[in-house]
């Protein structure tokens, strides 16, 4: 059997194998005797009095007459470890910006400044980093705009570093809080055969070097980069009651505002057996809520950083945001009742900041929008004259709208006429099957996590909340 | 203050606003009076005697003379909940595939098949279902390629019901395994501008309806679907030391085997400091033995099901992936002392197969390949003259290659080489940037989230384990 199968191979791959030289060792691994810590674990102070290994990169060196300090960070937390050593470790390539491997026994600092650091016995450079040429300068404070203009090395300063740690808790916090409330995570599509919104600005697919001829496409019919995934979420919130997805989504805008990306990420969730706006503001409230609980809980030294450095009194002027969080309930609004006549245009960034600073700076819920001004699944209220769809937006300050959803039009009679009006009832057949066969009330919404980042730091651009920003004119690296 | 700015509004946007018409309530929401349950929940038991209402789909309809037995799940669990009500609630809408809320008490069962049953009230059919038209029947079990034609509704059937909790519990697991570990999430771009592995099989992307004339570029430059995330993981690992990526990357592969996607997920993780392949295998296989620890823990049924159904005998044939998991230990195999002839072609399908059936039918790591068949960034070993990369695969039964990483290239010199070489070393002046500023030894590597659903549950088809696949003429929904 093994001599065949090594002969089948051979004939297939005419490669020669032997039986000799086959070598299949299961190894077990053993500990390496010195203990590596990072820096944010020496910090917690549990290792003091033990040899320990630290690697990262050489935030600030001062050398005095017998001893050298050095500041030591590897991304782990925001505060750097203190190395002190004999000044005769010193290097000509100890310098700002290079790459260290430190050894030595971890103590408990005399100074306030830090409460542990780190005698070092070895200091090991092992990347240079010419101080010269390298875009960030010792105990210089970088605008946000300077920073940049170096996408492949904003992350090694501080307030950018603080930024992905806070993305990444957020990140995670959205996971965590879906999956803890028994929400399936969905994968939606990046590539998708239809637009959801119905609002054109959007990107094409295609092999690269080929043209986009109707006869030709790769995938048989036009392909796009999705604008949401929330068709895709209804379909499966017909088998799990309760689903999200969070990745990247798409619009093709000719826009370089401080507001708008090219790409950028979206949470979505979607409900069954959802009969009111009620029941899904809640929901939205509930994740803003708790996902910014978690994050202020996991990295408060780095909001802190945002609130001092890049939005001075965003704390102050948004207790909503912060401690108060559990005491506030967001504002609710009825558009209808709000704007009584004008009805039929959409609102704009004027609107928003208006009903935003009428309810005190707090996050608002806009109900009730004119039923022309939303897409086809939005349901109709059924409200003649004045006739509104049940949807919702969350308008918060400084941002704008977080938020949109709306329930979805789960009567299929309704929604075969207004996709037959738009001439669309053939291809979203398979949408109008959701509603033949097994049919619910439902409903959700989606949120842009990066105006979500904006909105908790006070963050004016969109680009600095995105490790590599997409917009048009520009996708570096 | 408060007039100014609604004048200032009003002439904006020639709204008429006015502050009678602005309300502004604050609501405190109130718990409703009935205590609504999942399915999953109602199953825990800890309710019983209490009055509780369920939602769901209807799995089954069962009429005697008395009573009426009517299976529902809602897709929060494997296991329907089995209602018991008087056939006077009978209804020509229930049908299997129909929505329905019921309200009733919730009692232990009389009988051994289920811990609990519901008692029903009432039983409100909110959506009905054509039995006729609907695609999948009453107790039939239908195979992957019937299910596989109806991408909008197989969500509604076991099998991929549970195939889509087994995702969604195996993505949760890699978030949290990595967030545990320390690694801070990177939301690496989808569009991006350079060509990582330098393959080739590209999707480019621009604005719908318009040509790819290169002047007219969108972004300025040619913009393409990531390949990987590796380049912009390495950006970000010389300042956290530790990332992870987990997203959806793309190969315009005129393919429509059982192994291809154009758009799969991939998780990618990137180590500074890291200066063995050994460093690297550790963390792969901490990750695969963690999520699939996780999965079997949380998923336990739906994976049963699989493992009877699907894959028979994918247990008792892969016993390195069930419980034994924590006493078994992946296989080495150093390529150098394996193929001792031949050398320079790259392994193929076969020889994969063949390496792992060898091993035993166990995962299997394979580690330095021929130089020349790596990309750019793979690190030299310096071993004249059989020149080999310090890279390593993983390869599991049934599938074969899981994982692929290396040590990446980390002196300036050897770097700067390699890309002079092949031409490109303007292109890359920005990655050579991250070598000449505090540059450390660093390595990641790949694994193709689809290949491992399909080895811990024996899937043949990876159209099969993601809910919307795209391949070449296939882009449904």
């Amino acid at each position: 059997m093994f001599n065949a199968a090594i002969k089948a191979v051979d004939v297939v791959l005419n490669v020669s194998l032997s039986r000799r030289t086959v070598l299949c060792s299961i190894r077990h691994y053993c500990k390496k005797s010195s203990k590596k810590l990072r820096v944010s674990e020496a910090l917690e102070g549990s290792d003091v009095g033990s040899n320990i290994t630290v690697e990262g990169w050489v935030r600030s060196v001062r050398s005095q007459k017998d001893h050298l300090f050095v500041h030591v960070n590897d991304g782990s937390c925001l505060q750097p470890l203190q190395i002190v050593a004999s000044s005769e470790l010193n290097d000509a390539l100890l310098t700002f910006g290079s790459a260290v491997e430190v050894t030595g026994c971890l103590k408990q600092s005399p100074s306030r400044k830090q409460p542990v650091e780190l005698l070092a016995d070895q200091i090991n450079v092992v990347g240079g980093c010419d101080t010269l040429e390298f875009p960030f300068k010792i105990k210089e404070r970088h605008g946000l705009d300077y920073v940049r203009q170096y996408p492949h090395m904003r992350c090694r300063t501080n307030v950018f570093s603080s930024m992905m740690r806070i993305r990444s808790a957020a990140s995670a916090a959205i996971h965590s809080h879906f999956t803890e409330r028994g929400f399936i995570q969905i994968h939606t599509p990046v590539i998708t055969s239809n637009d959801c919104e119905g609002a054109g600005e959007l990107f094409q697919v295609e092999p690269s070097g080929q043209t986009t001829e109707p006869d030709k496409n790769f995938f048989s019919v036009p392909a796009f980069l999705t604008v949401s995934g929330q068709l895709h979420l209804e379909v499966m919130s017909g088998a799990f009651s309760r689903v999200y997805t969070f990745g990247p989504t798409f619009r093709a805008e000719n826009s370089q505002s401080r507001r708008h990306l090219a790409e950028f990420y979206m949470v979505e969730a979607e409900l069954a057996f959802t009969q009111s706006l009620e029941d899904l503001t809640k929901v939205m409230e509930d994740l803003f809520r708790s996902v910014t609980e978690q994050v202020l809980d996991r990295c408060s030294e780095d909001v802190d950083l945002f609130h001092q450095r890049v939005s001075p009194g965003h704390r102050v002027g948004s207790s909503w945001v912060l401690p108060g969080i559990n005491s506030t309930v967001f504002g609710h609004i009825d558009l209808l009742l709000t704007f009584d006549l004008q009805w039929g245009c959409d609102l704009q960034t004027e609107h928003e900041k208006f009903l935003v600073k009428h309810c005190g700076n707090l996050p608002v819920f806009v109900t009730d929008y004119p039923y022309d001004l939303k897409p086809f699944y939005a349901r109709d209220n059924l409200d003649h004259p004045l006739h509104t769809a049940a949807a919702v937006d969350l308008l918060v300050p400084g941002v704008g709208e977080l938020c949109g959803g709306s329930l979805r039009e789960d009567r299929l009679d309704l929604l075969t006429a207004r996709l037959a009006q738009a001439g669309m009832e053939d291809t979203y057949d398979w949408y109008l099957d959701l509603r033949r066969f097994g049919s619910a009330p439902h409903g959700g919404f989606g949120m842009g996590f990066e105006r979500y980042l904006q909105c908790i730091l006070g963050v004016d651009n969109i680009k600095d909340v995105i490790p590599f920003p997409r917009f048009s004119h520009s996708c570096q690296l």
